[in-house]
């Protein structure tokens, strides 16, 4: 990717991933990942007072968005001729190892994978279920993608980050040009953030054409404290989704597109977010994992209501939880 | 309904469903309902040499596509006013009671469900969390049904039968009908069958113009033996998947539309049922009761293959199970 592939944006410089940024990554990912379905709930259904409709983006591979970003970094620098032999690293709290995994499993590359003591059992095994060389280490993200790149020296494997990358950023955007394209009545987008990189890839590609929400558990405030702080700054890290949302803070690519595109930063309570895993149970036999649940819980615990005449759609993200941790 | 308005089939006077309908009942029933949503496969997902489009028909409300059937004949009989004050009965393996019950409550009317010893604590529960009166007799669903016959003559309450009435026909048969509106492509559709509801709307809709292709277990193989007898049979009713497939008999009404319309009716063994729970859980993180994940189960264990150029669809109609049960 060079730099004239990327918008000018506003009064300072801002690499932007443009429309043609993402169609051309979802050209160069579509081979590989799910075009995930919509599913459009009439007003009541829920107990909302309004219709909403919902990306069931967490019955994609590996069980979260995350394959599209990592599928669209790898797959560019292979077309580039920049995969080293030692093939692919990357830390995480568990969704985007088990995507990174799965993407050289299938691409046939090696990977390691460094995650914190936080990620959950059931994430653990879904990295090895893949053959990714799991390391666990840290307590939480941040550490373990310092032990990562201490690794990389010695490997020469690339890095391939869970969020502050352009081609990461650049898939993640795909999936609003799925859900543009399968909805395009929708005025307001909900979507978890974590580092960032699923919300600023949508965020580019909605380009303020829809307005994208951020929804965060209070417990891990890094948007929000980042928008309030004009600049990305570290936040606490805790609660109930950590392991998916739990970056310490914003990628800096994303933060001045935030910064542009997303007017809203809505933080939620770890029992909301308990009682959408809940209802997606209940009533769509969906299993979602509590970052997956996230921006559902602001519509439904009521941090965040539609304006008149709004066509809201939300993004259910992920889905590698332990069932028994939703249905007790 | 009446009878002008069903079509007289191939030589003898056979009531089928016809187009009109199953329009008539997609309007009637489509705001109580959920359009469920297809996801497409390309070959090689799931492990399939080709690709496959599934119906999440399990996302439908109360977890099966019985809504649709327990919505139709019941708001046909309102439009009549044949509705008793006394309100519905039904008898159910689970998922046609938790319907009924559903849609009673939706409708605002009195429900009673009864249900055989092998209905799942889950199904149970789902049943009475929708208000209705539950009542567990009899082995079988065919015991069930007579106890709540006997109920009816004292209540006067309206019989919503889990299959075999033209309505529930008719409703079920718009599964189809948006089946065919999101995937015009397919050639081959697999459906689970029990009773015989669903394979038979669903039959009537396609009408010869998709191949719709009926999986059984071998445990419970009721349109198997059904279709080899040239009549409606008793077969053997059990195995793992017999509280939603488990009918003793197919419906009087979808027999002769199944043996117009149904090319095939495979038998699998119930282990490849739980290996496609398994595989809807590790592959898509869906939860598929066996009945939801019999359909698929007929494809990944080989007992039925597409011929040259098919493009496939299964129904996934089913997910009112345990979690604990399919993610050991």
């Amino acid at each position: 990717m060079t730099l004239s592939r990327w918008s000018l944006h506003a009064s300072v410089c801002v690499m932007v991933p443009s429309a043609s940024d993402i169609d051309a990554a979802a050209a160069r990912i579509s081979p590989h990942v799910r075009h995930t379905p919509v599913l459009h709930l009439a007003g009541g259904d829920l107990g909302l007072g309004h219709a909403v409709t919902l990306k069931l983006e967490l019955l994609q591979h590996a069980g979260s968005f995350k394959p599209r970003g990592a599928f669209n970094r790898i797959l560019a620098a292979r077309e580039a001729g920049e995969l080293p032999a030692a093939g692919v690293i990357a830390a995480s709290g568990g969704n985007h190892g088990a995507a990174v995994a799965y993407a050289a499993r299938a691409l046939g590359l090696t990977a390691e994978i460094f995650v914190p003591e936080l990620t959950p059992p059931a994430k653990r095994a879904r990295i090895e279920s893949f053959s990714a060389r799991l390391v666990r280490t840290g307590a939480t993200y941040a550490e373990a993608l310092e032990a990562s790149r201490a690794r990389r020296a010695e490997t020469g494997a690339m890095e391939v980050h869970a969020y502050d990358h352009p081609m990461v950023l650049a898939g993640q955007g795909t999936t609003a040009r799925e859900f543009e394209q399968d909805a395009p009545e929708l005025t307001h987008v909900l979507v978890a953030t974590g580092g960032g990189g699923l919300i600023g890839g949508m965020a580019a590609w909605y380009a303020g054409r829809v307005k994208v929400v951020s929804v965060e558990p209070a417990a891990c405030p890094a948007l929000h404290d980042a928008l309030a702080a004009g600049r990305p700054v570290p936040s606490p890290v805790g609660g109930v989704a950590a392991d998916s949302l739990g970056a310490r803070q914003v990628g800096a690519l994303m933060f001045p597109i935030a910064a542009t595109y997303v007017g809203e930063a809505v933080l939620i309570a770890d029992d909301a977010i308990r009682a959408a895993q809940r209802l997606l149970w209940d009533r769509l036999r969906l299993i979602a994992e509590p970052g997956g649940a996230t921006a559902l819980a602001a519509l439904l615990c009521g941090a965040w209501s539609p304006p008149e005449g709004a066509r809201v759609g939300v993004l259910v993200c992920g889905s590698n939880a332990d069932p028994a941790t939703v249905v007790s």
